[in-house]
């Protein structure tokens, strides 16, 4: 893998955008960022869902409601929602490195692919921010999520504060 | 909402005082503080549940067997042991920012509204904290959790060290 | 409980070895090292689960497919994989400390006894780390985890760099 040194110019050349980040609607925020202390920030990102008109891209469990097809879209529309709050936050050209990505996916009780569907997550973020966007990983499934989604994901990452 | 300058009098105002906070019974610790260079603190708090008189406050999966209002409330409790915790870590008034929170919600296997339940959590760290309480969060559902309790919520803070 | 001088000599006293760590393979990685301020790092490592030739050392939930002996022995698999991580990315005797540990138990829908399974991560921990191995903890069920694994577990910790 090539370090990726515009990930602006990556996502163009994957023929991705990034959507308007979402915004929380209650007493929690999309991104907190503190300051380490030699002039670097930790950032974190709040769990992030796949929605498309203000409704839900999918819903249901995998693979019996929502196929693992589906489900690694799912994914990508999260990771591509992380970027987003982290373009907001701090500037994704100044993210030094994705530390931590946990994903959470809703799954019938025999399902057992977890990793296929975070690799959704994962993929597109390394494929955005090259070595700095590959980050440690938990997945693991739950059998309920907020709105029904199939997909939750959230991330710590660490950046040079937006110049 | 506005900066809360003192955490300690907002719990009054609020009508609330602090737990004893609980005692890990295991080879693991209520919470870890490790220092950032700067002379600040990262504060980790252990996974938190609402008991009253040595037993769970509720048991159940949410709504099926704890109603959304009865789960709102324990999350509120909850939140009550996060913040005693942190008072007996740090104190709460040396408290800069929570960072990121994570409530695991026992659900029955159609439920998706978390993020209400969640809320009982976020709201009071913010109505103690002001702006310093609000953090990013991950909502989860989960199919069974410690002593059967419907709500787990852990978080981690930055601090500066205890004078 | 006395301090760990040597976690080598501590892990050859309880007459275990450090398995090979094993290879995330997909576009995530085992550990992460990001600096902090003043020459110390923060690592994280991913969920790890426990294998044995290849294949998952148990399949399924907690305790009506899994007793809860073999989920404890499980546990203690997935700490040992924990600890090889750390040996390979700082080197266990550069360890300051284990901040927070994520104990996933895949869990029959009445099971409430998972601190009881996250025991054998953190008891594992605290043994061969003594003090610097007790960490913040959240121990959750889950009904489902990837190749039907009964536990997943992930940390992060405070190291010293490499010398």
């Amino acid at each position: 893998m090539t370090q990726t040194t515009d990930p602006h110019a990556r996502l163009r050349e994957l023929g991705l955008s990034l959507p308007s980040p979402p915004v929380a609607l209650a007493s929690y925020v999309p991104t907190v960022t503190v300051p380490l202390g030699d002039g670097r920030v930790q950032v974190s990102v709040s769990g992030q869902v796949a929605m498309r008109d203000g409704a839900p891209l999918h819903r249901g469990s995998v693979p019996d409601q929502v196929s693992l097809d589906d489900a690694v879209e799912n994914a990508r529309a999260c990771a591509l929602n992380l970027l987003a709050q982290l373009e907001q936050a701090v500037g994704l050209q100044n993210v030094e490195r994705i530390t931590q990505v946990t994903v959470y996916v809703r799954s019938a009780d025999g399902f057992d692919r977890q990793p296929q569907v975070a690799n959704g997550v994962s993929d597109l973020l390394a494929d955005v921010l090259g070595e700095r966007g590959r980050h440690t990983r938990a997945a693991v499934g739950v059998n309920a999520l907020p709105l029904g989604v199939p997909v939750e994901a959230s991330l710590t990452a660490v950046a040079r504060p937006r110049a």
